[in-house]
């Protein structure tokens, strides 16, 4: 349809008609089986409302998806067709590492394969919108949901927001296998406070503006046709209702024309929060400030129309929202041909298809972070081995927000390691149950685990230790269980649980040569294990085939490259720590034994692990910095040169990271700023010289003019394997 | 002078000589023994500035002030007196309970009264200035500072703030024995990110204004002489630096027309935040900002004349500045009398005097709160009773910001005890030492302990075990060593020193029927000796007469009647954490076993110990709310009453608290705000009628327009024990 068209559609559509496009709902309303999140209250919907609701959430395979939208059409007044959405996350049926695992492949343009992936799987059952990517930057590890940001860092998150919507999105919503991209949350939902979910928000507005907006940002110049408001308050008011935040920060200055909406029942929401006395103000608030889709309240669908009757709303705001709704429709070419791609063969063709679970395959083991390895690894043969832990023999390794994904796709890390000769003779142990009795999972049904009696446990551990005393190497497959990360999973102490940290002190102690493969949705506090295991790979959520991926990294076929995304903690007493801080005025540097510095006096201000840690199965050497020129203009380049070799006798894959400092400004600067890195491939012996273009755009911060530009001075620049490297130099910025 | 005068003398003044007196210098440049604090640099000050400076810290002594202030004036081309100044926090040579520990009191007129003898201590020792009070609020137990606020509530705080400042200065500053007061540190500085002393500050605006601002305008309203400026960056601008905090603010909404003094050496600091090129910018940057007086850096004496010579500043500026410090030297009359109250004779009259003693065990026994009592306390008579702990025989209870205070002037638990015929009879063991090797106090100079070689600690152990075998009770003076909390004493731990809780659990194992008396400068994680003591007795630090207090407690003379000023987190995973938060748009009741609620998987989400939480030795009831009205207009009053019994067998002191909860309104408002309370005795069976009134000026806030008003709609009223109080009715407030 053209423009004109839609906006004669548009008047054409009676007032109510308008608003019903405005309302989203379960896809069972229509059907039976059905994914269902979030808070569900009384919807208090119509029957009106359900037969002309814009779009549907959670409804999903072809012919389900076929046959509602044929019955939905047919009955419609204007033949409207819906829209459908849901969440995929990291994968569709074939489940990729989740997006902090992605985020430490430090390889957007995997990740924009891996949505194109999603999107084509989702695409053929139907689906024309995905809840993706989140965005939302993390300092946090109490808050369960950092298992779907990719991490810390302002600039590496802009990237995979990028990489992500081009990979769900393409070019053209119409072309084949392509879904909307719905940037999320806006804004600052990654930063609540104390770490608990939905939780109040506490940032400055330069910090929201300088770390915060800029991956959201990212994504909506990447054409997201979609953006999801946040849960949490901005400045004492929800986003939902926060017209500064969506009128004034994400229309005009960001200029995001496309389509805003809610979160679950998020409008409803504002109630609770004290924003609002009763449903009727919260249309009015929300509405104002823009919000297009109020998904699973029967807020706007009930009063819109008498708000804008009784002249408290103006009917253009409605139109304004309607327009935009229809405009999406139109942009995925529902209007000619309302089932997309939706095809029951190609959904038996493709989904799960080899070149997925390849793909799959890839970014499990590239988002591996190897954070100790006292040459325990890669596994040598001939080797008596023991895997001992709950992950030895479990599928459930694909992260809580991949629900289309199924654990029968998924092999267990026994059945792929006794398909590698070096481990086809080892011995498969759990050790313990995934979960002791500390941790109470309320109101979760993912919890399929069945319980086991203490004569049991006890059973298990014995067998443990027997095969430990046995085996000249002991892999520990260890971590938290997959829904103790994720929406509404936040937890104040961030160890692994401790029934297995009691059995890997008891493996510990009869056997001291353990490697332990790390499972988890967010960074952990591992100062024990990281004491006493001799190796630790860090493996997050792998996902289909992570187990396959597991072992490529252990017998070597890969080497490991995955880089950390997001500091690991020393303690839950540090948190939030991050690696770009701003200097403080008594900075600790250890040089001096000042007692008036900034410091703990119990534990070190760094991080157990730091952003862009991550070992290989070789060694580096990297040269001093060399520049091209000590000082540039506002529009000259300087060129940043080190020469990278590989001084091992395995090949290998380094990540080099390039990083920056004001030194003084109008406002404080981080003490670094990632702003370009590379993934180096290099042989035994072999060296490469590595150049990056450093340009006034890398020097630019909001200054105290809130103006986003560069300030001559003095810049410290660092090149190095991760964010506390010292080779160091520094250039001039000059007027 | 008048203020005609003092224009005059300013005029008559040389550049340099002005810019001289905005420079201030620790006494060591003028006597031999002072207290130094802070970062000492290299200040690269002249001969001529030192003779010259405005101002002092760290001298004190009437016979050495008069002295130096003799020689000064005498060498003084004007003949400008000295202004003396110093920490002056908990009290001067007789020390009163922390000021975290005042809080408890709930009594900001008794604060008044100790900050007044302070005042007269210091006063008679030459001293002209505290920099005192410190009314930050505070809501992470891990910032050790948290010792000197006065808590987490903005209402409490600003009570305090108030008291304190009149206490310091009363109506005249040249009436005798009042000091000047100072208001700190402005402004944030109690928010440091992850509880890391002197690290970023990020609020948002509104929270700043709403909850971190009004303790230090009542400071200022109530006549605070100056200000001083914090170390943090707000916005990512330093204090020191920032124009719209200073300028803004400070000066134009607060209307502060008094002295703003840089914290030590902040100024140079704001060099290392990365503000600043270097130090003739920060000159600019600090003195355009409109800080008057260079705390112990040779910025200002060293920059500010070149500055003005060259057109970079404008000498309207220093003139400003040095008009304000005279008009302060002017205020507490100085001119006229530059030694104002320093006398030796009144040195020894007043120092110390029974009447600062009584007020001082007064204060003390006022600020302990008791935690849990199971029938244990107040003691009974016959019973053999041990006292365990390192806590035991120990003078270091003044807290680690009261330099002028001795232990020699302190009795020790065992000595008090000792007095009192419940305990004459009791044993006495230290059990361990106070810290063990897990602690490392780097660059303290207080640790005057002696070591304890592992035999020691064996036999200290055995015999308090022996002890505990024969008693009928142990107490347990435990807590944190009195420099663990402080400036720079950050812990990212923040229990007792293990050692300690080694001992306790020791003890348990041959005695149950312990009681705990807690030393600390902050809110420990007490979950273990809080499930297993019978009772717990918070005493802070609590000064001079700390040990008869907690005796008065224990047997009983006087009824606990604090209450908590501060949280007491469940655990370090839960900080920040604080009762008057802003409500989550999915709020976790427990009524529900919904998944996606605000909460955590693995502990609650209310403190172990809330804020307005305490107990005594009798038990009160309280009558359902009665309103006289349950509805108001803007000028109307509503009164609200309850009716408070003593039912137990022992006279008590009850604070009853009332809290306000707006339901709806354009910006978020907290779940809770204290708002009115009373502190109330009564014997057994005696009941008392208490009114509240309930105003527009308790409805205000700040709303979405920034503007401090209420607006109408439905407020709960809960009037209550504690924070949690259910105890609730709701009125309407009419347009």
């Amino acid at each position: 349809m053209t423009r004109q068209q839609l906006i004669q559609l548009l008047k054409d559509m009676p007032l109510q008609e308008k608003v019903n496009q405005m309302l989203q709902v379960a896809g069972n309303f229509y059907m039976d089986d059905t994914v269902i999140t979030g808070p569900m209250k009384e919807n208090g919907f119509t029957e009106e409302n359900i037969s002309q609701a814009g779009s549907v959430l959670g409804a999903l395979g072809a012919s389900k998806i076929k046959e509602i939208q044929k019955n939905y059409i047919e009955k419609h007044p204007h033949k409207i067709p819906l829209l459908f959405m849901l969440d995929i996350i990291n994968g569709f049926r074939t489940i990729f590492p989740i997006p902090l695992g992605q985020g430490a492949t430090f390889e957007p343009e995997l990740s924009e394969k891996l949505a194109a992936a999603a999107a084509k799987e989702a695409a053929v059952s139907g689906l024309h919108v995905t809840f993706a990517p989140m965005v939302d930057l993390v300092r946090d590890a109490r808050w369960g949901r950092v298992m779907e940001s990719t991490g810390e860092d302002t600039y590496l998150n802009s990237l995979f927001s990028e990489a992500m919507v081009k990979g769900f999105q393409g070019d053209d919503l119409k072309a084949p296998y392509k879904i909307a991209a719905c940037v999320k949350h806006f804004a600052g939902y990654g930063a609540p406070t104390a770490g608990r979910d939905y939780n109040t928000v506490e940032l400055s507005e330069h910090t929201l503006r300088e770390f915060y907006l800029p991956s959201y940002k990212a994504g909506i110049d990447a054409g997201a046709a979609l953006v999801m408001t946040s849960f949490n308050t901005i400045n004492g008011v929800p986003a939902t209702g926060n017209k500064w935040l969506m009128r004034h920060i994400l229309r005009e200055e960001m200029g995001f024309d496309g389509v805003l909406i809610s979160d679950w029942a998020a409008i409803e929401e504002i109630i609770y929060h004290g924003y609002c006395e009763d449903r009727k103000e919260a249309a009015v608030r929300a509405a104002e400030a823009g919000v297009d889709i109020d998904m699973m309240t029967g807020i706007y669908s009930e009063h819109l129309t008498a708000l804008i009757e009784e002249g408290i709303l103006d009917e253009a705001l409605i139109d304004e929202a309607v327009l935009r709704i229809l405009e999406l429709k139109n942009k995925l070419g529902l209007f000619e041909n309302p089932y997309k791609d939706a095809d029951e063969a190609k959904e038996k063709e493709i989904i799960l298809c080899e070149e997925h679970k390849t793909l799959a395959r890839e970014a499990a083991r590239k988002s591996f972070v190897l954070l100790k390895n006292e040459t325990v690894l890669p596994l040598k043969k001939g080797q008596h081995i023991a895997f001992i832990g709950p992950y030895t023999d479990n599928r459930n390794m694909s992260g809580s927000w991949s629900f289309i994904g199924k654990a029968e796709d998924t092999l267990t890390l026994r059945e792929a390691a006794l398909k590698c000769p070096e481990t086809a003779e080892a011995t498969f142990h759990p050790g313990c149950p995934l979960l002791g009795n500390d941790i109470h999972l309320e109101g979760f049904t993912e919890q399929t685990e069945e319980p086991v009696s203490p004569v049991q446990q006890q059973k298990m551990l014995t067998d443990a230790i027997e095969a430990a005393k046995k085996a000249d190497l002991v892999i520990m497959p260890l971590g938290e269980h997959y829904v103790q990360s994720g929406e509404a999973t936040s937890n104040a102490n961030i160890q692994i649980p401790q029934i297995q940290q009691t059995l890997f002190n008891k493996i510990y102690e009869v056997n001291q040569n353990i490697a332990v493969i790390l499972f988890s949705g967010r960074p952990l506090d591992i100062r024990e294990l990281s004491h006493k295991a001799k190796a630790i790979l860090q493996v997050w959520m792998p996902g289909t085939e992570g187990a396959h991926a597991i072992m490529d990294i252990l017998t070597g076929i890969f080497a490991p490259s995955g880089k950390l995304p997001m500091s690991f903690p020393y303690s839950v007493g540090q948190v939030p720590v991050h690696y770009n801080e701003y200097a403080t005025g008594r900075p600790y540097t250890g040089a001096d034994k000042d007692r008036f510095r900034s410091k703990y006096l119990d534990i070190p201000n760094a991080p157990l692990y730091p952003f862009g840690y991550g070992l290989g199965y070789t060694t580096f050497s990297l040269s001093p910095i060399e520049l091209d020129k000590s000082a540039m203009t506002k529009t000259e380049t300087i060129q940043a040169s080190i020469t990278i070799k590989n001084e091992g006798s395995l090949p290998g894959t380094e990540v080099i990271q390039l990083y920056i400092h004001d030194r003084a400004a109008t406002v404080v600067r981080p003490v670094k700023e990632l702003k370009h890195f590379r993934k180096i491939h290099l042989q035994p012996g072999e060296s490469q010289k590595v150049t990056f273009h450093i340009t006034d755009r890398d020097l630019r911060f909001l200054t105290e003019h809130d103006r986003l530009e560069s300030e001559p001075g003095t810049f410290d620049l660092y090149i190095g394997t991760d964010s506390t490297t010292t080779n160091q130099t520094q250039f001039t910025l000059i007027p």
